[in-house]
């Protein structure tokens, strides 16, 4: 199948090596120059394009850039859309993504996804084989898209190793500002903390190991995606926010009165997470 | 050389494995008989005792229980230390330790030391080999320790593939307080915040993948070891921990006025971690 993917990030890029693992015809796009050069150079791509309607016989469009660049896009796409194309997003949030589409005529030929996998790098040389591998694709709203089309996208998700898992997209919003945006914040803080009380670089080099490099590896991410993804989903992750920082707030006055049995209870509680990750 | 290590958790049996598979006899000591049990079993000990005066010939006593207990013992150690015999403790925290017994007159027999590495398990099981490969090992005030006592026991420590780092006291607390202790607070809080906003740890499960899952790591680290090291570091730890929620607070407010200009130069300045970690 010809397949076009827009946006070779660490998302895009790495799902198009996927579909090139899988025989498919890859055709690359990005806004960016040096970005469309390096997957090609990486061997992402078969190809490249600059845009959609020059490209001919195109089967599957795979939108992977920020959110607000699929918001842009979508409904254009839609609207040029042929009777055998298929049009999937594997942007971070979903809620305004499908409502924005939610009554187009040509709704059944998308289906709104999310993978959930990534790691703290980005762009077209951060992409990798078989990132998808036993990760979960959520998965929104499938009933509004057509059963041919969506069963054929499923077995291509399951083909890369994947876990289907359906959501729809208000659920899908809070349960990644629940688990997923929270833990970027609370890394992206982490750094800026540490960086602010150390003053000396090297300090923090060799004192790191106990922890803080895994804790605080997620402060490496993207700025602007990140900052893009706060914003689209903005309500859920100030309630999950607000709770965090009522934690700290609870580890603090604890710390504070010496209560080392508040502590151990909070600490306790929390060691309930080795039950699930 | 004989060697007993108290104390047979992750630290202690780590560096009990170290001494063996460098040639050494190891005795072990653990005020939990379970945990002399495993350690033998393990093999991660030769022979265990009971208490130390039992033990003949020893050359070396190794202070790996949490400082509680090393502050309750090292006296005592002290008062009846041989001439040919030396003491390290390994302990999280190193102000309250070395003021202990900074006039006592056996004090050149030792070495106080914090070897910076660590997982998130406990107990004998969590002990492993090369636990401290490529990591640092701290050395305070290294200046009231014998000469050739102390060259000993950093030949010791090379041995087991560490790098060496000096700090006074004060220093290793505060920047123990500002890398290591308050990347624990955060991943506990972290968990906790999420298993309370989280009804369903199916949820929790699926999402985990987008860094949630590195993240909260250390908030499956042991309760009592914890509770204990942040209140024996209490002012050090509440300096960090105030300037965490502070940086926190920062993005609720940017995020609150959707100001995404302030939210990408807070997460631009977290990406200078990359240049260290």
């Amino acid at each position: 199948m010809r397949v076009a993917v827009v946006g070779l990030g660490l998302i895009g890029g790495s799902f198009a090596l996927e579909m090139k693992r899988l025989k498919n015809q890859v055709i690359g796009l990005d806004k960016n120059p040096k970005h469309k050069e390096q997957a090609l150079n990486l061997g992402i791509v078969d190809e490249i394009a600059d845009d959609l309607p020059s490209i001919p016989d195109l089967e599957l469009i795979v939108l992977a850039t920020p959110v607000k660049a699929i918001k842009e896009e979508l409904p254009g796409i839609l609207d040029e859309i042929q009777s055998d194309q298929m049009v999937i997003d594997l942007g971070s949030t979903k809620m305004q993504i499908t409502e924005m589409v939610s009554d187009h005529p040509k709704r059944p030929h998308y289906l709104a996804c999310h993978p959930m996998a990534g790691t703290e790098f980005s762009g077209p040389e951060a992409a990798v084989k078989n990132l998808f591998r036993d990760r979960f694709m959520v998965i929104c709203e499938e009933e509004k898209t057509n059963k041919n089309i969506a069963s054929q996208l499923e077995q291509l998700f399951l083909s890369m190793g994947m876990e289907l898992v359906y959501y729809n997209p208000a659920a899908h919003d809070k349960h990644a500002a629940y688990v997923s945006h929270i833990s970027h914040i609370t890394s992206f803080a982490l750094a800026n903390t540490v960086l602010k009380k150390e003053e000396n670089e090297e300090d923090i080099f060799k004192l790191a190991a106990g922890g803080f490099t895994s804790t605080v590896r997620l402060a490496k991410s993207n700025a602007e995606t990140w900052a893009e993804i706060f914003l689209e989903n903005r309500l859920q992750v100030l309630d999950v926010l607000t709770e965090h920082i009522n934690q700290l707030e609870q580890f603090r006055k604890a710390i504070e009165e010496k209560n080392e049995i508040v502590l151990s209870e909070m600490m306790n509680s929390a060691n309930q997470i080795r039950k699930i990750v």
